[in-house]
């Protein structure tokens, strides 16, 4: 039931391991990057599936329960599979998923992983590093929404005094970002309370990166200015060291989300391009993206570590600073989370088992793949960009109007053909490749383009 | 290097997990709980292990580099680790895991979690019916904090008028729980801009549940009224019925931490003892608890999903209406996350390897424990209890003081003798075992106490 000590636990964990393993590629093995399932099929096929009978079953049964469950998934490896932004994941840190599970160490307390909070300590430093943080540190989080949620509660209560204590009173506080900044950035200022309308979204140049000038001429108290490394849609970067400016000026705090550029980093040739990154007081990376870790594995980074006393707080049962004198470590301290896995160990790994050489040339490959997608487009009449590439997503459109291009993603997704990102960008529909597979061609981002190509000639259904 | 159609792809992950599985099975079979190592010992170790070196090594070579760091955690399996409220998962629970990390959907979208999508829903909505929202649902979350936060922000935000959009402004809203409401409540109403002296903390009577008189005294603005099934220390359950019958006096929301107490709906013989919730507006409910999977594993349950429209928002690329209204669901609108783990698949998988009706016998088993466990430091001159058990937590001290309970918890931790849980309840320091663990005996646990009791007797260092 448990792995404990004894011998007999081992071999059941070597058996469900080896069945769960065998499980996943019998659905890797399927043709294409989906089903072709409908969303009605699938949910019939789920609905099959009771989530909690009264009797148990023999895991190899119960896999080949959910064998539908599986089949129905993305399929991340395939090449046709070039929607979202988080991509198929290291196998080493897909195979330490299983060690995180069984020793289920929880981050928050000394004394419920005293290693594991070393090793996430070491490896934020690591991380601080290089992102031009030489005495930084940060905490790890499960995405890029709760990093920058926590860099933007780290700018909201330095803005005033006891904010933490008293809370918020109609303060004139907002949070400026472009109007290209992720969902999470409005989101964060709702769940802060200070409400959606405190976000000012500037506008942004021909390449999705914010306006500056439009940033510099905005008249308002700003309490955060957030930077964006690597945009949802076109990936673009905001100047950086002119946005550290602006904030330095208006005193206001400076996040960077570079939950998609933060792999640039590893990059020899690439990482220049976040210059003013060591100048931000946070920043989020987020390693389920361009470091090709499974979620969730995200990181809010500071120069500092002490920009995180602001989410200290004592419990009698977690940290007690007569324990920590001598010693011990309780990330809770640092953390908006109280249980948290042990996420650090499959980056830790993955990363020692790919090496930073090697993850660095893998960034190179997706970013010049982006550049050939970008051709690619240029050269299809059919087609038009939306804007040039500038990390890892291309977004285009094709030349029929709205309706075609919902239409071709639609037909691509429903036959489980392709599976491409479809969005809006100036009010338009627009699709999207995202490539993160480093192992993909440009003669496999020429098919995709064919394929969408295809689809726009076929007649509607 | 990731797993693709390609059968190579395959074998790597074999053997992949087939190295994971043996590396943690070599760190289960050291004895006892944890190490006796130091910190400063457990931090020069970490720091022996680049986590970002040039070059990669093979996977089989970097596991034996991290040899001492799975050495150097808690083992959740051993029968004298019983500190905190996470268990040693099942192991068809945490052997899922690799399925969950390999397949890397992500819940937030349908295109991005098709199957997955589904499984989530029908999860939450088996568990709504368990905890008695017949029609209900909910989405689930990384811990029982982030459960909390979700709870108290829909709280929150039907309070006033457009709170999402306008934030606060000094309002004078309160939220009411115990004194021994789980710490994410205040830390929750600092984050959501309310301030923690916002929360009013209600007293708790000898056995640790909120005092219902004294909550009928109080004269404030309730905006929430927080109920606690299973105390983090003292294992209490509040008379949720009362709860109820004042949050709709006064127009609060009702919601119900049952974070540890959701287990209890497992079990024929225990689950009148949460008569009540099915009145609540929102439940928290932890499965890395008392249903014995690994992190994250929490869920957030209400009455009624049109509940957690209040955190939807719209997103060009995610949750598109035209592509709902053909059936798909896209999760992103009913949480405060973005990318997601699929968690709800190692849930899914290990409910049905176990059933039921075993999940409510291993519930069973360990109240059965704990109540042992309270008549064992009755028996026992140097211990005394600081409450009658209640569910699976016994606090306790050692008549010698403070300083004598502080030094017992530090002995056995640092020899790795025994993991045991410290507090403090009224002031003065308590100890605590947590029971989590069905295949202990009473002489498991007859056997801790006495280690305790020895190590009273030592004479301090």
């Amino acid at each position: 039931m448990f792995v404990t000590a004894d011998p007999a636990s081992h071999d059941a964990l070597r058996e469900a391991a080896a069945a769960v393993a065998d499980a996943v590629v019998r659905a890797a093995a399927l043709p294409g990057p989906r089903s072709a399932l409908t969303p009605a099929e699938l949910a019939a096929a789920v609905a099959a599936v009771d989530p909690l009978p009264e009797e148990g079953a023999p895991l190899e049964r119960v896999l080949e329960d959910v064998a539908p469950i599986l089949a129905g998934g993305v399929r991340l490896g395939d090449r046709r599979c070039v929607a979202h932004l988080h991509p198929a994941p290291l196998i080493a840190a897909a195979a330490a998923e299983l060690a995180v599970g069984v020793t289920n160490q929880s981050q928050d307390a000394f004394d419920a992983s005293p290693a594991g909070t070393f090793v996430e300590d070491a490896l934020v430093t690591r991380l601080a590093q290089l992102h031009g943080f030489p005495a930084g540190s940060g905490v790890m989080t499960m995405g890029g929404t709760a990093s920058n949620l926590l860099g933007l509660l780290l700018a909201r209560d330095r803005a005033g005094e006891d904010v933490r204590r008293k809370g918020l009173a109609g303060q004139d506080w907002r949070i400026v970002a472009s109007e290209a900044a992720h969902d999470s950035v409005r989101r964060s200022a709702a769940l802060l309370g200070l409400g959606t309308d405190a976000v000012i979204g500037v506008r942004t140049d021909d390449t999705g990166a914010i306006d500056v000038d439009a940033l510099d001429a905005i008249d308002a108290h700003a309490i955060a200015i957030v930077g964006t490394a690597g945009t949802t849609d076109l990936g673009a970067i905001d100047p950086l060291d002119a946005l550290a400016d602006q904030a330095r000026e208006r005193g206001a705090w400076f996040h960077v989300d570079a939950a998609v550029g933060s792999g640039l980093t590893l990059s020899d040739r690439h990482r220049g391009r976040l210059a003013g990154i060591e100048r931000a007081d946070s920043v989020t990376a987020d390693l389920h993206k361009l470091w090709w870790m499974p979620f969730g594995a995200s990181a809010l980074l500071v120069p500092d570590v002490a920009a995180l006393r602001a989410v200290h707080h004592a419990s009698d049962y977690l940290n007690r600073p007569e324990d920590e004198a001598e010693g011990q470590l309780n990330l809770v301290g640092r953390s908006l989370d109280t249980s948290r896995r042990f996420d650090a160990l499959k980056v830790l790994i993955a990363l020692r088992t790919t090496g930073r050489k090697r993850l660095g040339e893998m960034v190179d490959a997706v970013l010049a793949l982006t550049q050939h997608a970008g051709e690619a487009v240029r050269r299809r009449d059919q087609l038009e960009l939306v804007a040039p590439p500038s990390t890892v997503t291309v977004a285009f459109r094709h030349r029929g109007g709205d309706d075609v291009n919902t239409r071709i993603h639609r037909a691509l997704f429903a036959s489980g053909t392709a599976v491409i990102g479809r969005t809006r960008v100036g009010g338009s529909v627009a699709l999207k490749l995202t490539l993160l597979n480093p192992t993909m061609t440009s003669a496999d981002v020429d098919e995709v383009l064919d394929l969408v190509v295809s689809a726009g000639a076929s007649p509607a259904a």
